[in-house]
């Protein structure tokens, strides 16, 4: 059995929890152990980090943030992502580094060399598929808002900032074809359900 | 004016606190503006992190423990210790990087060339001036356990951990004599602090 770990990536309100819960149920339909996870967060170090990330009155340094999501990523990769995949359960995670590379490389302006070297030491692991869920960014902003709520930290952005974050997801997806599956997050929620049930599909059975 | 950015270094009940006391009166006698800090902590950010990594309930991943360690001290010397030291500032800090190297490296196992990569970049500012504190693993246990409360989740760790930060803060003393004046903590309070007088106010007369 293939290893299992798939990374679903996208701006704020790419349809990325949508589509997590389409995988969920396309893996257990075949029958798999299924784990889904969310970054920053999934243990209980992680929501910790997650309430300090989000929080919008915390004053944060780039630098700050980038240790706080590797923190966090670090905990996720030992404490449920490596136990999970041993077992042979397939794990879903709702972001992982090719956040990181996006919105603190992109956005913030961090160096790429040095998150890829936190990603050998502290992550240690890349996803065996990634969907990058891709929508205009005002698309995905208005989205996001619709549900309520007060914008989070990272949500209080500029559009710039959204603009870069989108640019380098799809720049690494371009770089690492074999890894990413570039879905049009545009279309409706059916649409892209169906694209990346197809495209998962297709992976899973080339095992 | 040399600039004057110094850290205290020790185990558990070293004498630290007692130590900074008095480098803060000293440095204030001499009409210096003093900033007193701590590590991890010493800002609204840092604190949030300092009550994570010392909540005894919580599981931490060694590599986990030193990305927030450097996540709270990337912030530190950003909202702190940069704009004191800019403004002419005496900075006296209660831990700084060294007790990375001594904890997360000589503690928990962590290679010390990844800590001291994160030191370039996440911090990125050596102390002028180092105390170490050096006193008996036991000894200074008993010192800090004799002023009550909770011991904290290092505090918790076995004697052969203790042993080995000090085992480390010693072998990086000797490696940089000019940056280091290592103290012997074994002595009353009042001799400990007057040797740290002596020491400091001939560094500062060096200038
Ligand atoms: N393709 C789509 N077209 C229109 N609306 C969508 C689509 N996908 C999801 N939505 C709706 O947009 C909102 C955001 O979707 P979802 O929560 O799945 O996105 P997300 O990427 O997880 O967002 P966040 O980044 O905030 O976690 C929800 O109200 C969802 O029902
Ligand atoms: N040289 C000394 N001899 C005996 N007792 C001391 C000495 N220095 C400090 N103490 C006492 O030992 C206790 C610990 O000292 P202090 O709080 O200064 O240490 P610390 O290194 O800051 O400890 P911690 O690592 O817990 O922050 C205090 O009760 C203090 O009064
Ligand atoms: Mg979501
Ligand atoms: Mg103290």
């Amino acid at each position: 059995m293939r290893r299992t770990f798939l990374s679903i990536e996208g701006g704020e309100g790419a349809g990325k929890s949508t589509v997590i819960a389409a995988i969920v149920q396309a893996l257990s339909d075949r029958g798999r152990d299924v784990v889904a996870t969310r970054e920053p967060g999934g243990t209980a170090a992680g929501e910790a980090i997650r309430a300090l990330l989000l929080d919008p009155a915390r004053t944060l340094a780039p630098e700050t943030e980038l240790l706080l999501m590797f923190a966090a990523r670090a905990q996720l990769v030992r404490e449920v992502i490596l136990p999970a995949l041993d077992r042979g359960a397939a794990v879903v995670t709702d972001r992982f580094t090719d956040a990181s590379f996006a919105y603190q490389g992109g956005g913030r302006g961090i160096d790429a060399g040095r998150i890829a070297e936190l990603e050998r030491w502290a992550a240690g692991i890349k996803p065996d598929l990634t969907f990058l869920l891709d929508v205009g960014v005002d698309e995905g902003l208005a989205r996001a808002r619709s549900r309520g709520g007060e914008p989070d930290r990272i949500e209080r952005e500029r559009g710039d900032f959204f603009e870069r974050v989108r640019g380098t997801y799809l720049a690494r997806a371009a770089a690492e074809p074999a890894r990413f599956r570039v879905i049009d997050a545009s279309q409706s929620a059916d649409a892209v359900v169906t694209a990346v049930r197809a495209a998962l599909n297709d992976w899973l059975d080339r095992e």
